[in-house]
């Protein structure tokens, strides 16, 4: 099973909606459940340097099925998973990446979320994959 | 003068209406002006592997400023600019580029359509750049 | 709005000026609006790696539009963008790296400076963006 | 012996008014004897993909010492370097790379140019090259 695009422009409309909301512009990026892109949005004015980052952040979330800041703490120096940031092309591993579920529980794809702090990057995330 | 990001959807909008008119799937992207993604859509079944050839026809289109299928006539053994494609991480130098102008005639940005034959994927393009 | 040519020969022409009265050989890079390189310098006898970090660190200020330095303190381990550099195709995050404003207070590019210890970095960058 | 900044900044300036003679917009890169950058300039305007393209072109003419378009003559289909644009992360081998040479016939580095024609481009190339 896989996100559609129409479910993946639903969701990205969602977090633009939620990123407005919470005055933030924001790059915003879905994967599909093979970690391909299947939709993406660039917020006018949000930081340029975002773009890789929300790709990488949605690809991270469907690598492990998991946020992406779950990762992260594994990744910390001395932590089980420590620099696992190099492989795959470089992932990125602090919050803003989240898994999207269909309505049976099962991921079919993820969003990726970059453009202000990191919490604020995990609620507009969390907007677009509960839009489903 | 950059591309917007509402423009940019409804460019891919409007390519995406001509891409089900032809019966083709299709990667879309759009660039800004400084050749840097600003929206994406992969429409359900297109190609895996256009999604990398959809932005790398954006870009090409933009770092050049003429339609990709132009390059790819001079960039052909024994042309002006044969083997150009090694530069930039990787052009593409078949039709599916095109350039985007707003109504003062200043680029914008830049489409790039990939998914089926090559004239298809020019005439996605044009109906996306021509939406503005 | 983008730098100019003119400006950014300028910049590098003062931070070069500012290199040499507090005695280091730098590498110097400024970026336009859209984080491409528009003019570079190297000093005589500059550290050849500094090369790749100084158009590094002015495209990480364009990124993120903040001094890298900035990045730098948010990306040590626990912190909230722990190990950001991955990104981008590589970022550099220690001082040197300052976003260039235009009159009107409008980022219009970057640079980025390296060659030295990263106080000095600053100091020379610091000289380039406030040349306008 | 190595191209000196000040020489790579004076073959930039006679290459940008040489381009400014023929009406062309212009990407200009020297690198010195052992390949690396010394200077950059991008005029105003100049194709984006550009940039890239005129840095190869100097390293190609360095790293072989001779003129670039002479590299693409022996790497065409069926000729003895066939694709030798594979190499050193990518060559470009049309005209517009030229080694620079001191008084004494040393060669001490390599302009590129790129923006136009390649025509233009190697004339703009000439121009830089023989300033010194």
């Amino acid at each position: 099973m896989n996100i559609t695009l129409e479910q993946a422009e639903k969701a990205i409309a969602v977090a633009k909606s939620k990123a407005v909301e919470i005055d933030t512009k924001m790059n915003i990026a879905i994967v599909d459940a093979g970690a391909n892109l299947v939709a993406f949005g660039r917020m006018d004015g949000a930081w340029l340097g975002s773009l890789d980052i929300s790709i990488k952040k949605a690809k991270t979330a469907r690598f492990f099925d998991m946020n992406t800041g779950i990762v992260g703490e594994l990744s910390q120096p001395g932590q089980p998973l420590y620099n696992i940031e190099h492989s795959n092309n470089g992932l990125i591993t602090f919050p803003g990446g989240i898994p999207i579920k269909n309505a049976a529980g099962e991921i079919i794809g993820a969003i990726g979320v970059s453009g202000s702090a990191v919490e604020n990057d995990h609620i507009v995330a969390e907007a677009g994959a509960m839009s489903l």
